[in-house]
């Protein structure tokens, strides 16, 4: 079912909406991509956020309780200190936990292969998990995800499980992770600005072609994977997680070089 | 590019490869998943990890090593018990890290429909991660995957930076999850095999119909969230995680009911 017709609708209704996170604004590390992002007619995004370290108080069940009505010890999309988990530890009567989220980016696409162009850049920037999903009214989104998580149970019905020192260990591992989801961030603006200029160029040959040619119109549809150019990656690409096919802890099957 | 023709050939070749992960077979809480799907025309799996607990050996500088060249010190896809982390724990030498992974799955599917069938079953069975690929080739995949992770640094260039009491407490959380993450397997299982029966009969209609009528073809798409009905959820689902969509954590814009 092709909605695409009704895209620019959707996009204006969602973009003049209030901003209805707790926050209440674009995360300052990801304005620039979800800016990039709004200014082309075949996105929108409709929630982000840059990537955090929180600190939640879980349920004394071992449960995680439900996002939305869990107590937020602290929230950081800065790099944290160990004196600032320790003065929010003391407010945890349950099970808390410490865990670093990266990115999460939902965007909107206008059709399936404007998805594919995005989830490609996604992957090749880092975000490994991230994924499409086609709603039941055609609605296409990309989610833009990342493997590089934390996530560590530190308190026991209140009461305190690791030393001072592990915390301090720990949040070292948090901040280095933000760094990386920084680059991995930025990383991620200039592919996509790479793609979409690319994108461009290859369009607005076909329009002239057909200008020219009415008949000539592209046959083939657009191959999102050589709509952009692979990016240069940086040194730090040892860390990018490998995608889970080509994890050895599967069970796999290997296709063929030519698949 | 539809290149659904090519699916039995492709599919064929990757059941009769020969299984290159560590292991070299299918994890057995996952088998039945497995088999269900492989028995229907429309999918095939490409791997699998039914979810486990792993403690690996990472590199000094922080950052995980890559998941082919990493040292495992254990896996084991049942509950664990703190005697056999200590015991791995006396090889470590870097930054030891345990962690819980819950099922991981990639299915290719002969088209996007299909995809989008099985996408709606794993969201509605607790796997709110999962997504859509759509590769250069037409390759279609669903990934299967849920957040519900657990990852854990224990200890500090070899040395070890949490109390035995804490493994424990660690343990029995991860126990949890791993008995968790096998009920939204059969949750999974029993979904499919409920949207898959609804889809068979929903078919046979179709074509009775076409026979009687050749020309009263049906002309809407199949709409996979009408193929199967939604499944009852089991009392745990006060644990299954939220959409990001609705994490107010997020920025998020929300869109009017009848989007």
């Amino acid at each position: 079912m092709d909605r695409s017709a009704e895209f620019p609708r959707w996009k204006a209704q969602c973009l003049n909406k209030v901003d209805l996170s707790r926050k209440g604004c674009v995360d300052e590390d990801v304005v620039d991509l979800v800016q990039l992002l709004n200014t082309r007619e075949q996105f929108f995004t409709t929630s982000s956020c840059a990537g955090r370290i929180l600190l939640i108080d879980g349920d004394i069940n071992g449960f995680e309780v439900q996002k939305q009505n869990c107590c937020w010890l602290l929230v950081t999309h800065k790099p944290c200190v160990k004196e600032d988990v320790m003065a929010a530890l003391k407010k945890a009567s349950g099970n808390a936990v410490l865990k670093f989220e990266p990115l999460v980016l939902h965007v909107q696409c206008r059709q399936l292969q404007d998805a594919q162009l995005l989830h490609s850049v996604a992957i090749d920037s880092g975000f490994r998990n991230s994924g499409i999903t086609v709603g039941k009214k055609g609605k296409t989104m990309l989610a833009v995800r990342s493997t590089h998580g934390l996530e560590v149970p530190l308190s026991n019905q209140g009461k305190l499980m690791v030393t001072e020192e592990y915390i301090d260990f720990l949040l070292d591992i948090a901040n280095q992770k933000m760094e990386e989801n920084k680059k991995r961030i930025l990383r991620f603006y200039n592919c996509l600005q790479h793609a979409l200029e690319r994108e461009t160029i290859t369009n607005s040959h076909h329009k002239i072609k057909e200008e020219n040619n009415p008949s000539c119109s592209p046959k083939k549809e657009r191959n999102p994977a050589e709509a952009h150019s692979k990016c240069i990656l940086e040194e730090n690409d040892k860390d990018i997680e490998n995608d889970d096919d080509d994890n050895p802890g599967l069970s796999v099957t290997v296709f063929p070089k030519d698949y």
